[in-house]
């Protein structure tokens, strides 16, 4: 019973998701299938390979993940399938394995083209179900990705903003997720800041010009309603409020300075 | 492992979905539960039956598909199971396989009388519970649905407004749908469109006055932010815009026509 | 292959859920994962608390449920297991299980401390995935909850308001809980209104000072739009508005009173 993951903007009031589970069922009786998410934010490409980065190491080896964020549907983007760490990937080659690719040890990444894989009538505009969701079927009953199709040269991945040096010592950094409960994940990581202690005992972290403090352990570490700043689960610098929205709390816009001196 | 897959308008913060599931694991421990959609908008018919109807030939003949969108439950509705190309439909009788009964070839269907399929005590306000749950349970585990209750003579069904010819040699149809995207479905299909083009070389699409343009192939065949027509993954004409909502583009109202000339 | 539900307040866009459904298919393969509800309102506990009570008793004894609403994470909390009617709850102590020890017999708990059963690395900010998932696969495992920890002497519970008697002869109770369809579930439980009834043959319900009749069976025992007075699903005194929502249609607020007389 091999794990099918899946990753999507489709929603859920709509058949999509529907379909893409039956396709799979069909071809693959056995697999399981695991929904993620559905509500990953239309069209955005990020939001998608930030998720697909922080769930795929804890699935066993063997276990096929299928990310579709995929506004160039029908056009001429590729499709790639990606494995690491025994893990396969299948997904539009358009940024979606971005921060798998710059942190996970890549094994293989092949272009699907092979269409004897793909369902009979393909659409042009739902590849998830007419493409996607098939070959991860037979990916999951045990054809190798060399099957697919080629190897892929050069992947289309994303443009990520990396946290900057200041004079004053201090790094700088941009708010890059916002999640579910208004936690501000910043594009600082426990490595950046393991290193900025290496030279400087007494780190505070700043929302633009507003202090939050020095970096804590838990959301309990101040009080109700108060930001606190910590390494979170996704081992990066995180901006909460304790039993509050920490989004609300500083009016997060794209411009947002996360800094640390 | 027999699928049973859930359609509901229950939403995901109550504890209707969970009471649903635990009811059919306890009837049919090696069911695999697969969930469609839970948010269905609350007490339309409509849209249920246009997802049911677009989830069911993807998925492996044998398969058990609850709809649960059910406003007179209580009452007088009947309850019907319903078999398409072996698929089973186990709903209240209140239109939700109108789309099924209209594109599909039914094999059998029911009225669901026999209490022996339903759990001891069955509430007066949650069927999908008491009655729908055990009823999918057992035709999972192989029930014929002869045993359920009698033949069904008579279904009620919703009715579906068939786009018109119009005097100019066009056609008009309204929007039945509007997705996740902001994608307008229309009332006309790929069948009505084909029968255009053997009549007229040049057809162009108009949401009330405004022209679209021709039909395209996907997404992308427009600039981003345009608007686009095409036969979407459902066999129907739809209007989109590339990466954005043509709901908001067009100001969308059950009024509005979607008018082929 | 043993059922493992999962309600928690992490919503649906972001890779929380999936990690805890990785980290539990890397522990107990076999185990099959099900959907309660990932939309419990962020730290609400008492609300967590209510759809676990009532998903419980519907799934067959041996399965095990997590429930994840942990403002407290990180912090002085402890974590529990429970076992109610042979399921099993893995949560944290901070009221999650109220409903359960007042209305379901209890068999055993312990609070889970035995660090062997969780990740190797523990996180300060992510319990779910890192103490929960493993525990609740160890436990569908077979690892009895004594090798988790000691038994619980005193759980944190919430403080319910049970309804008053009135001078009049008739009770006093509040909404406890407003559902997806705007439903009223009320702190009056059928055994309470069968009380009632013994004492008085003719039972109005008001919301304040406003009546709703007397206790129906079912919504379209009302003409649409108006509300009704019902014993909902979960046994307890509802009100509705047929085919409406009766939270809009009375302005609940968290002090409105709801009057037997």
């Amino acid at each position: 019973m091999i794990p099918i993951t899946l990753i999507t903007d489709f929603g859920s009031k709509d058949y999509y998701v529907g379909a893409v589970k039956g396709v799979i069922l069909q071809l693959a009786p056995d697999a399981r299938i695991i929904d993620i998410s559905h509500e990953i934010q239309p069209q955005n490409v990020l939001h998608g390979a930030f998720v697909l980065r922080h769930i795929i190491e804890w699935f066993p080896p063997g276990s096929v993940h299928i990310a579709v964020v995929d506004p160039g549907v029908g056009g001429r983007r590729k499709m790639l399938a990606a494995r690491y760490g025994g893990r396969t990937v299948i997904a539009p080659d358009n940024g979606l394995v971005t921060y798998c690719q710059r942190e996970l040890a890549l094994e293989e990444v092949v272009f699907v083209q092979n269409t004897q894989y793909f369902l009979n009538r393909v659409s042009h505009t739902f590849h998830g179900r007419d493409v996607i969701a098939p070959v991860a079927a037979h990916v999951a009953n045990g054809v190798p990705l060399s099957q697919l199709g080629p190897p892929a040269e050069q992947l289309e991945l994303l443009q990520l903003a990396n946290p900057e040096a200041q004079k004053d010592g201090g790094i700088e950094g941009r708010v890059v997720y916002v999640d579910h409960f208004g936690t501000l994940v910043t594009s600082i990581s426990a490595n950046h800041l393991a290193e900025l202690y290496r030279r400087k005992l007494d780190v505070h972290v700043y929302v633009d010009e507003v202090e939050v403090g020095t970096v804590m352990q838990t959301y309990s570490d101040v009080a109700v309603g108060k930001p606190v700043a910590l390494i979170g689960s996704a081992d990066m610098l995180e901006v909460s409020v304790n039993c509050g929205r920490a989004d609300a709390y500083f009016e997060v816009t794209p411009a947002t300075r996360i800094v640390l001196k």
